[in-house]
């Protein structure tokens, strides 16, 4: 067996899938001893998703030399739905062709898909520095990406000492959400200056529905670069970095 | 501030802009210091509404000289569904072209739109004796005219002494259904003198749903005359009377 | 009267309609003093339903003569679907060309509609040995069809002693499910011989969603031979039959 790993159940797998679709079509995963990482840019070069999950975190994980697979992310993700809440999942292969998707209960359902030659580039991270940094919940996060987008397609996001403001305008008109740092929904605001920058709402509100409800995320960024958003996948150590670069015309 | 009003939820407003929209892509709306009021017939004028909305049905109301002001009804509408259930609701412009709606919670989000140039005409309301009024609630009065608009596009009233029909046919077949006086889905039923009219399904069925699900709602009509719909917005006096014209050819 | 059944609810036409929606856009049953039958294969001749639903399933059941009546199952289904959980339901006829439709609860809904003149041909019973049945319910036959869906348009049962497997392939790659005879899930599992045939997937999926859900059904099957899905109507001896030619080609 090249490569084996198995959770208790396929909530992580859908997380993984959901986050990956946000920026490709076919993902390429890399499995090691250490773990499963997945790295890659959106076609555009406008977005990056830095993803890795420990062994740690599966109940099982196998994986004696490197392997990497490349999957078409629409059918993994449409494969991965077919699992109850109750199942357990093995995700495996022993042939560098192909991928097996194991659902276990009372009974035991199986799937094989073959793998898709990978076009992927290595994708290094970006060195930034982040002057502020804001801990919120996905829910609320996803609400206020959601009231920007209703006028806008793109968001502001201003941190000062006492608050954090995000705003959206067009023709039709403008939106806004402001957060007092005192207000139970802002987990955490830390601040080495104010900053301002305007990114595209579309990659957050897709990013941030990946997240489970009202899972923490941390959201970092400086004036006019780029934001990086994280959040943990599971409890073991695994965790999804989202960045997104700026938008240039700033209005 | 010019106008300022203040709900502790967004509900009635749901409802009116729901009422609204069944009749008018724009919609005018009049705010004086008594409270809220709107006036207008559909395009082809065969319906028409009639809602006031007391100042009193507001936590906190402010008008200083009378307020016009058209939004375009979807956009008000898409606004409006943003709001939680726990959220206040301010609508409110301090500038003759801009509307502000804020829902307020433990944090605030503001919405900024900018208002249409109106075109609404003054709407005289019909004069009419009604010989037959019925009380039932919302969600009666939906089922029947669901009921009705699977075979047809119309719906025949007829109300005598002891009970009240409503029937519709077409090539593919007929539908009817019949409340006895005593039947505990009539709430009211008084008569002057036996009353039979048709009238367009889609009318009544659109303003029944933007009534709150099992509210009370009074129907009242003559034959062959227009038909007078009326539900309460809220508990504070405020209500919405629908008119709707008669179909002249009676099959 | 000619025709008249009551039913305390309208459920079990709910699955007939549905049953029958998956072979023919117009239906024609038979009613008799015994009870209500109806007997068709598709178009293409590939799949038969056998329904038989006796006179003791119903609260009253008046057929004073053979009373044929074709309905256009779309239209049928529709009105069956305006009936409430807490309805009755009486379908009758005293005209040979008119069916009525009739809710009852605290008031009285009614719908006639025109029938269709009847092509029907005569249908007889496939004669066949079945060497393999399963009793599984409705709920475990549907996810397993619609696992195999996912990759195929077709399915492989194969059954032996021990266990049954079910499963498909294509380019894209393939799915299975193992349920071995201890399994939870495998209600009863009896062969004559060890048994395997290809079947078409849509068919099944569509009957099967027209049984309850949860509710048992009975696969007969034998190698390269028609299938046999059979799942009651109601606790009184109705029952719905249904047959399916195997795929020729098999993969």
């Amino acid at each position: 067996m090249g490569f084996l790993a198995r959770s208790a159940s396929a909530a992580e797998w859908k997380t993984v899938a959901k986050a990956v679709s946000t920026l490709v079509e076919e993902a390429t995963f890399e499995a090691s001893a250490e773990g499963i990482s997945f790295r890659a840019m959106d076609p555009s070069h406008v977005a990056l998703i830095d993803l890795f999950w420990p062994n740690s975190a599966f109940e099982r994980y196998e994986c004696d030399k490197q392997f990497r697979f490349t999957v078409r992310v629409a059918e993994f993700s449409k494969l991965l739905g077919r699992a109850d809440a109750k199942d357990s999942v093995e995700v495996s292969s022993s042939d560098e062709g192909r991928l097996t998707i194991k659902f276990s209960n009372s009974y035991t359902r199986e799937f094989t898909i073959n793998l898709v030659e990978s076009t992927a580039q290595p994708t290094p991270l970006p060195k930034i520095t982040f002057n502020a940094k804001l801990l919120m919940t996905s829910s609320t996060f996803q609400q206020i990406l959601s009231d920007i987008s209703v006028v806008s397609d793109h968001i502001t996001i201003e941190a000062s000492k006492d608050k954090v403001s995000f705003a959206g305008r067009s023709e039709q008109g403008s939106a806004s959400a402001t957060l007092d740092r005192r207000s139970p929904e802002v987990l955490e605001l830390t601040l080495n200056e104010p900053s301002k920058a305007t990114y595209s709402i579309d990659y957050l509100l897709n990013i941030t529905k990946a997240a489970a409800s009202n899972q923490p995320m941390t959201l970092e960024y400086s004036t006019k670069m780029p934001l990086k958003l994280e959040f943990k996948l599971g409890e073991q150590g695994g965790k999804i970095g989202f960045y997104l670069a700026p938008r240039v015309e700033e209005k």
